[in-house]
Order: C-alpha cells, then structure tokens, then sequence
C-alpha cells in the first residue's frame, strides 16, 4: 500500500486514480480548483470529465498542492501538455522528498518541440525522482473506469522504475507491459493524435473504411519515421503505444481528437470546432509541434503537413486529403524499411 | 484496353470487375450458376453479393469459363480458397494462350498450409501465364463500389507483373502499390482474418475498444512472427496489406469475420454462426490452417491457438478471452523486435 498522488483530475488522471484505489492504495486526486475538489470529495463523483461512475474512498480529492504531495511515495503528473512546466515548477517548492515520478500525459511542446519528460526534467529539480516513468498505451479513460480490460505500456530509461510502476497499477483489468524505449513510447502517444484528426477528418467528409485504414497505415509509417530519426526504436510504433493507441484513438467514439476532426471535415473551422469540444484537443498543438519537428528533422510527413495546412493555413479538408489518397509511390514500405534495415544494420556491425 | 476475365462474382470479385469497366477494359464477369449470370446481364446487379450496385455496361457476366477466358489478356481469381484448386484445373483445360494471373482470395489451405499463389501455380501449367501476382489490401468490396477512396497493393516475386496488374486497376479512386515480398502479402491478407474473429469475439462479450486495441496490437505480433517464420518480410505487416487491412477488417461493421467473432461472443456455436452468416467466412477455415502451421513452424501464436479452442474444441469465448488479457509478458514487443534484428544482422554481414 502506497500513498499516491495523481496531479490533474481531467477523465484520465481521474480513471488512474481508480486503477490505484482498486489496487488498495491511498489516492490524493488534485486539481487546482477548490469548487472541483469539494465536489468530487462530497458527491463521489467528477461530473465534468467521468460522469456517472463512482469515485472509491480510497481517492480523496486536494486542491492544495502541498498536501496532495505530503509523505507520498509517488506522483503522477496528468495534466494537458501546456500545464506541465508550471506544475512541475510547482512541484519543486512543495515537494521536500525524492518520489517515483510518472506522467500520462500525451503531447510535445509547440516551440521548443521537447516531450513531455524532457519538460518535467527541464523543470524539476534534480533530488526530487529517480527516472521519470511514462504511463501509455490503447486505454480511453470511460473503459478504465469501468473496468473494461485494458493494457498499456509503462517506460523509463530506468527498467527499475517502470517496473515499479508497473507494480503499482498492474491489476486483472488493467495490464502493464514494460519498455526501455521511453523516447519511442511518449512520441507514440503524442503523435498518433495527428493522425487521429485526420482519420477524424476523413470520416466527417464521408469517406468510408478503406480511406481511413489507408490514412492510418500511412500514418503510422509517418510517425516512425519522424520517431527514428529522433532516436525512439521504430519496433515501438507496432506495440501498445503506438499502432495499438493508433487504432482505438481513431476508432472509438470516446476519443476526442478524432471528434475534433469529424467536425473539422463536416466543415466547421477550427475556433468552432475547439468551443464545441470544451475539452483539450491535444492534436491540434501536436499536429503544429510535430510540423516544426519533421522540418528541423527534414522527415517528410505528407499527412502531418496536410493537417497543418487545414488546422493552420485555411486549406480545404476534402482538397487536401484528396491529394494525400492519390499521392503515388509506387514501392509502399520503402521509408520504414530503410529507417529499420539501417538501425539494424548498424546495430550488427 | 484489355480484355480482362474476372472469375468469381461473389461481392470481392464484383467490385474489382467495377474498377476494371470504370478503366474502360472489357470485363467479363465469371459464376459458375447460370441463373446468376443471366440475373446479372438482365438486372445490371448482383443482387446477392452487391445489392443496390448498378454494374456498368463494360461488365458482361458469363457462366461457361471457356468464353469467359477466350481472347483475355488477364485473368483474375477471386473465388473462396476451398474453391481454388477447382478452378485452376478447369482452366487448365479452357485456356490456350499465356495470361497475366492474379488472385485476389485471402486464405490458407488447411492440410497443406499452402497459400493461393501456391495451389494456383500447383494446379495450372506453367505455360499458361507468367509469374502469379495477388491484389489485396484494406478493401470492403462495398466502398470500393461506391467508389469510396481505397488502396491495395500488387505483388508478385516478378515486379513487372505486379506493375502491369498496378496500370490495370489504378484510377483516382482505386490506389494500388507494388511490393516485391509475396509471402507477407498474401499471409497478411489471410491471417488477419483469424485476428478479426477474435476482434468480433471480444466485442461480442461486451469488452471495449481498449481490449480490443490490445488483441489487434497482439495479433499483429503474432501473426508477423509467423509470417517471417516462412519468409516474409516482417515489414509487409505494418504496410496496407497487413495492419491497414487488419483496422478495416477489425472495425468496420462491412466484415463477415468480425460479424462471426461477435456472434460468437454472443454466445452462438460455429454452426449456427456459419448458417447465420450465409457467405464464406474463410477465417474460421484460417484459423484451422495457421494453428497447424504455427505447431509446424513451432511459433508461439496464443490468440490463433485460444481461437482454435473456441472454434473447434468448444471452449467457452470468454475463458479464453479473459486468459489472452491477463498473459503476462513483461517486454512488450521482445518476440518482433528479435525477429526483426536477426534478419536485418544476417542482411548486413
């Protein structure tokens, strides 16, 4: 039994926080609104991001950082990509202790294009962790919360601490698996929601099934593309994290980025678009990330670059995702092939 | 302009027929049932396979295979696998001249183990076409006759076969890719089905999207790991025809394995599925054929073999289902990644 703190109490944050209670450990849910807080201790229940299911007594909800952080032997930081240096520069002047520190947070920064990790690191003063471990994998927060089976992928450059992780969460309905490749891990998450928009997108204008594995398909090569040339194993892109996140971000109902570009491809713009949603649509800051990304890295992204046109530059959906279906090569695999036949080439020498 | 035979007018063969008259070729359609060929000239539909499709004037349906094939310069195999053999050796006996040969059926012969390509080139002479090229892919064939965007890929260990079948079919709707490596294709396009059952399976019990991410991500790994085992290239799974078909067939409501997993899930036993689904489901005949070749190539394939048990050993779905989530591996993708860096360390010595 551990004493845990889960920092950001949105749907996710939020289903981990049952997934810790579940395994009988003490769960501080925080959030930085008191009204939030108070609510969630009084009704059991966080209205706005899991409405409807049933908070245990184990998760006890803080608005105070301080005492969310008390004596805990772990903290898991799940808030949107742009709250994360300023709660990590929090961290540093309540935390008074060295803890595991996790996140689940899917996104890279706009600008300085780190990942998560790197910002946490960036901010975090040094005594404070051991490595940080990331929490990710094919997992909407609805399903968890109903104990619907789900596995995900805990990683670190330090196996010891992800297996700890994985120790803390591991249960009969929620699987972790471990992985070294935390670079490879975290862009699998934040990059897959790019093309969630798309296959969004696709299905808003009416194209049917065979459009979208195809966009997904190319998708996928795309995002292991960029992810080699920043150092993640390509291998990665097939697990959990990647292909397996892939698949129920741009099939399922519940994921938002992919609503986003539904409406984006029935043809609301995009200040519509995010008003509507009322939640944090990652992608979209992603999508202008991993543009600046695949042009510092000279990786050619066509979907990734299509998307930013009509998120950023007014193109028409239909115009541009039109032009990504007929664009010809002719051998399909070659730039996934070379990415991996080079790795490992070089690996054997 | 060719003249092109198209043999097998199930939904499959129809649609690409479709996509060989929107080309402008002289198409003519093969069934071996009179009463359907007459139906399909008189009503311009193939009410049974395609209902609601108008089939353009270029498709003239036959029903004897010699004035199907008299004068073609392609011919085109789309029956169901058990079918195959059959059909090769009547055209053994019609055809008197070399043709371009293409299949485009996704199976494995039980007892044999051999794919398509291999009972075709078992059963017809040699002289009567060059090198077999397959076409297959992420394709309902009912939005490709809609004229939805779709992308498949041609292959044939002759490249320049696969290139012309890729100048028969391309249009703006219709994308086909060539890839060298025949293997993978043809086993992507046949093992993925037995994934799709499982996939149906877990929607049948009322598991998620999250559950059914991971037996996706899993199955991709196990059916790679058999692919490569018998010399595929394991990068044809990530491509169009492996994981692009694996998402269209694992999540669309067009797929008959899906539909027959999910009854299954639901509680119904093989034979009332198989009555209830009224077409082929070659999954379940799939399924048969890879569990014997994984015990033959001695690969570790739990959802094939928790799949055989449910088809054909009559263990409850949900058991099976419950112990292929809770497997614990502890590194998420060790079984691919060597595989993939033993093949390209013996590439580079």
């Amino acid at each position: 039994m551990e004493k845990v703190a889960v920092l950001g109490a949105g749907s996710w944050g939020t289903a981990l926080a049952m997934v810790l209670a579940d395994n009988d450990h003490d769960v501080r849910l925080w959030t930085h609104k008191q009204d939030h807080a108070n609510e969630m201790n009084q009704r059991r229940q966080n209205e706005k991001y899991l409405p409807g299911v049933h908070l245990p007594e184990k998760i006890v909800a803080y608005y105070q950082l301080d005492e969310a952080v008390k004596d805990v032997s772990t903290v898991l930081v799940v808030v949107p990509t742009k709250a994360i240096r300023e709660v990590c520069s929090s961290l540093n002047k309540v935390l008074d202790h060295k803890v595991t520190m996790i996140h689940g947070t899917k996104g890279i920064e706009p600008g300085t294009l780190k990942r998560v990790s790197e910002m946490m690191a960036e901010e975090l003063s040094n005594d404070l962790y051991n490595k940080i471990v990331v929490l990710s994998g094919p997992s909407h927060a609805e399903e968890v919360s109903q104990r619907h089976p789900t596995t995900v992928t805990a990683s670190s450059t330090n196996l010891k601490e992800a297996e700890k992780v994985q120790d803390l969460f591991i249960n009969e309905n929620f699987r972790v698996y471990t992985s070294p490749d935390m670079i490879g891990v975290e862009l699998g998450g934040a990059l897959k929601n790019i093309i969630a928009l798309g296959a969004g997108i696709s299905d808003g204008l009416g194209y049917g099934d065979n459009a979208k594995a195809a966009l997904m398909t190319r998708g996928l090569a795309e995002i292991a593309r960029l992810g080699s040339s920043m150092g993640a194993n390509p291998l990665t892109f097939i697990g959990l994290s990647g292909v397996g996140d892939l698949i129920v971000t741009c099939t399922s109902i519940h994921s938002r980025n992919w609503k986003a570009g539904n409406l984006l491809g029935k043809g609301h713009d995009l200040a519509e678009v995010l008003d509507k949603m009322g939640m944090v649509v990652e992608g979209v800051r992603t999508t202008r990330a991993a543009y600046e990304l695949s042009r510092k890295q000279n990786i050619e992204m066509p979907i990734t670059q299509g998307l930013y046109q009509i998120l950023f530059e007014d193109e028409k959906p239909k115009a541009v995702v039109d032009q990504l279906m007929t664009r010809l090569r002719r051998h399909e695999m070659e730039d996934l092939s070379s990415i991996l036949s080079n790795r490992y080439s070089t690996q054997s020498e």
